[in-house]
């Protein structure tokens, strides 16, 4: 049984060093608040606020390390709160993706683009996808049983040697499907 | 191919005629605001607010006609935001459901119980079931296409002459699937 642990994202966002500076002032660099489940990625202590044409999220968690893109990930249920409108996308593919205003403590930054809804994906160190049989960028059919069950398809498989076994999925999905953080999926195809 | 038109779901309440007195007034009636998918039902003009202990939503559209019991259908992601824990459960199946406060323009309602997450549903006309060999209550595995294709499982049948054909999800389930209002999605199982 090819079994998986959830991982459920919460709004969050991923800012480049240039718009940590704007935010928060010239020369500063994020403090660790927690680490994440993938090795070097962490919950920051700094939170922003965002801020879309129909409303805005305060105390928007930010996951370090810095990233040369600035990246906004809420889901379809935020982005109806807010008004705004992204695509569901790999993260990293922000091409051609809405912008949104952030606001930090020491100043605002009007994104260009970056604000998307995190395609669901699975993180495997390259041992596990071997041991599976298993590809990079391959789509599972993954299983979660609970008191509403769902089998999430389209799965994006992403194997590392810097990543720790995982199943990321947004709120929506976390909540459509009864599981939260820990819980364990199945991959039956 | 068996396919099925999908109803989103948004928070709302169904009343009792005593809660409707209580919240609206003396011998007040609801007006109907719009015609729903089952035959009789409607959404009404009229809106009040719950309140649980995080938090508290205002204007939750009634559902009418009027029931014999007050029942509060939320999203998880709701719940967590007011502060309340209901399970997920068929609709009048309200027995050890936590309550809530209901506050209209005349009164304030205690609910002693009712809150529930709905259990995903399909609504068949007795022709429809028939047709396609589908018993009330039996359950269903139905598949949603889209950018982000989900496959729900433990769909109940519910069949009845008074009935017309719409699968009803809320909005945790149609924005994990990204789907709408009147999308398709198709009974594989």
């Amino acid at each position: 049984m090819k079994q998986v642990p959830v991982g459920v994202s919460a709004r969050h966002i991923h800012l480049s060093e240039e718009h940590i500076e704007a935010l928060f002032g010239p020369g500063y660099t994020l403090t660790e608040f927690r680490a994440l489940s993938q090795p070097g990625q962490f919950a920051a202590e700094e939170t922003v606020a965002v801020e879309g044409s129909k409303g805005r999220f305060e105390r928007v968690r930010i996951l370090g390390p810095a990233r040369p893109e600035s990246q906004l990930e809420i889901s379809m249920t935020d982005s109806f709160a807010i008004g705004v409108r992204p695509p569901v996308r790999e993260s990293g593919n922000i091409e051609n993706t809405p912008g949104i205003k952030v606001i930090g403590p020491a100043g605002e930054v009007e994104l260009e683009q970056g604000v998307i809804i995190a395609a669901r994906h699975i993180h495997f160190h390259t041992e596990d996808a071997a041991r599976w049989g298993i590809q990079d960028k391959q789509k599972l059919k993954v299983k979660v049983a609970s008191p509403r069950p769902i089998i999430f398809e389209d799965v994006i498989a992403r194997v590392s040697d810097s990543f720790a076994l995982d199943m990321h999925i947004d709120t929506d999905e976390a909540n459509a499907a009864g599981v939260k953080n820990g819980d364990l999926a199945e991959i039956i195809e």
